[in-house]
């Protein structure tokens, strides 16, 4: 193998397939990255056997071939070269950089020994922008649970019908759900990984439409020059829609940012035994929210209209903000019917979101 | 206690004093920050008995008193309160903060346990520039040494006298040296500790002349409404002068930064068993920079200008590529006796900087 590409180029592309790469495998050649010169072509390719990404570039090849080289070091090192034409050369698993007046010499591993390529037959078609999809991920990924005795909770299911897509993650506290709507050519579930929905997430930001295959076992993004692929995760999903509640006992608007900021503030005075617990005591025209712990108590109104009758209901501050965060929109609506069961928050002036948690018994209610 | 106080400059003052307070201590009065309310002032206090801070700021003061709160959640109160006016009342050791809509309690701790402030008795003062002082502290605070056996040499000496103030740093393994030329009233060695040198230097940049008193055991710093103390360090510093040789039997010039880029593309190969280990053969008109570990070997070359014979000299690449990343200017000057004696590196065009690094002795040379 010989071949000769701009710094730039080599950089660009190295750390595009790096994001597949895992720092924590005991496989030495998944520390490696794979990289083939091949009709005018490099092509490398990084995996940890759940994400893989494959990328191209454009260079001068003189002979085809094809190394694993450590991805870390090789990293650092073309970041490291000058902004310049590096020609790289194998002979055997021996691999020579040069660029000006550096010149490197390194072990490499056998190409044959890189996993191949997921392939995706019979694959179906899903449509979105890059905008929605990134809006969907954020209102949604938060909720993901970390627990791997349910290995399909810890990922956001896709739920693609005719009419659009749902994305839902929950974890046992708390769910949240959002919607793309649009037309789409198959009805399927599938469940993301978080991590991949993380990666996906860096790569496709500034994207325009997008178009992601789905096969029976991954799912696969093309952009420009680079391939993404994902495992999906197997499992049952929780049927999601048998928790949703569209009537309320109780129902309060109010404006998103200052009701986030006095959470806050009462979440620093739950301490650390308390799990971040706060009380919320919902009249008319407020709610107060009211923590006290051993280092101390703390009480927050914010202004709020309600219909329905007076309630106190306890939360775990944490769940209540990360679900109010994402919220695009300026104000909220919180739905309730008891002290004891979900509380149900959305978007004043969208249906797009929803996110759904459970309330904490308290003893003294 | 009962006083009003705007929020920023509560929040300004708080940050200012909480630099002094350590995270890690196991004294819980040392956890906390001394709040008094006198005279139309608000002054608060920080230490962690090395270093302590001062600072004052107007306000409205209906009661004078003084408390210690936790400065770790007081902090993060009044940085999370609304833009208004913050109202702090105590009663004992309770005490109520309220800002607008919201109210919170917390216990504080008797201010008479608090530490007081070192008094400085019969104190000289030097004057510097920030701008002069910073780069002093960037030229030297790296190569201090973490060994605590050797307390003194983990600070920065400042050598005073009636011509300028030498900073010296050393390890056992290099040493750094840089010098403000100015008058001074007088003649005195000080050292001050690693900790207080980051410090001081967050607080004085952008900052015009500064006076520093030195007591028997501490400098003060004032800036504005602060006041900044530190203990400095006891015990005997290196001769350092001892060490610096002015006449070298090889000289070579070159210029700062394709030396350092072909230092850390070097270093990358060094592999983790060789602790950096870089060759330098030294020619009439370059220097070629070799590493070869169990990962591979690596060869740069980069120009120089040399008088003398030729030299191959060995050295730790992280010793060679601290001492040279702080030099101001693009060229520096490398002094070599021999194999195995230091080398000495200067900027080119200016002798208010001197480092000095022992090379490693290679069995093969």
């Amino acid at each position: 193998m010989q071949f000769h590409i701009d710094k730039s180029a080599l950089s660009s592309v190295v750390s595009t397939v790096s994001r597949a790469i895992s720092a924590k495998t005991n496989m030495q050649i998944l520390e490696g990255l794979y990289m083939e010169a091949k009709g005018g072509e490099l092509i490398l390719r990084g995996t940890d056997t759940e994400i893989s990404i494959e990328s191209k570039s454009a260079c001068m090849v003189d002979t085809e071939g094809s190394i694993v080289l450590n991805a870390s070091l090789f990293g650092d090192i073309v970041r490291k070269l000058p902004a310049a034409m590096v020609h790289i050369e194998s002979d055997g698993q021996k691999v020579k950089i040069v660029c000006e007046h550096s010149r490197f010499e390194l072990m490499g591993q056998n190409a044959e020994e890189y996993p191949q390529l997921p392939e995706l037959e019979e694959k179906e078609s899903v449509v979105v922008t890059a905008d929605d999809l990134l809006k969907a991920f954020k209102e949604t990924q938060f909720a993901t649970s970390n627990d791997d005795m349910r290995i399909a909770l810890t990922g956001v299911l896709l739920d693609v019908t005719h009419e659009g897509i749902t994305f839902v993650a929950l974890d046992g506290y708390r769910m949240a759900m959002s919607r793309i709507a649009g037309e789409q050519q198959l009805e399927r579930d599938l469940i993301l990984p978080a991590r991949s929905v993380t990666e996906i997430a860096k790569m496709v930001e500034g994207k325009g439409a997008l178009s992601m295959e789905i096969g029976s076992n991954h799912l696969l993004i093309r952009l420009d020059e680079t391939k993404f692929y994902t495992k999906l995760l197997n499992g049952e999903f929780f049927q999601y829609n048998s928790l949703i509640r569209r009537e309320h006992d109780v129902t309060v608007r109010l404006e998103k940012k200052p009701f986030i900021d006095a959470l806050e503030r009462a979440s620093l005075m739950t301490g650390k035994e308390r799990n971040g617990l706060v009380k919320l005591e919902i009249f008319d025209d407020r709610i107060e929210i009211l923590s006290n712990s051993e280092i101390g108590n703390v009480h927050e109104v914010v202004e709020a209209q309600k219909t329905g009758e007076d309630l106190t209901i306890a939360f775990n501050a944490r769940y209540l903000l990360e679900g109010i965060r994402v919220v695009a929109e300026e104000e909220i609506e919180m739905g309730f019917t008891d002290a004891v069961n979900p509380c149900i928050i959305t978007p004043n002036a969208a249906d797009s979101y929803l996110y759904l948690v459970l309330p904490v018994r308290l003893a003294s209610l």
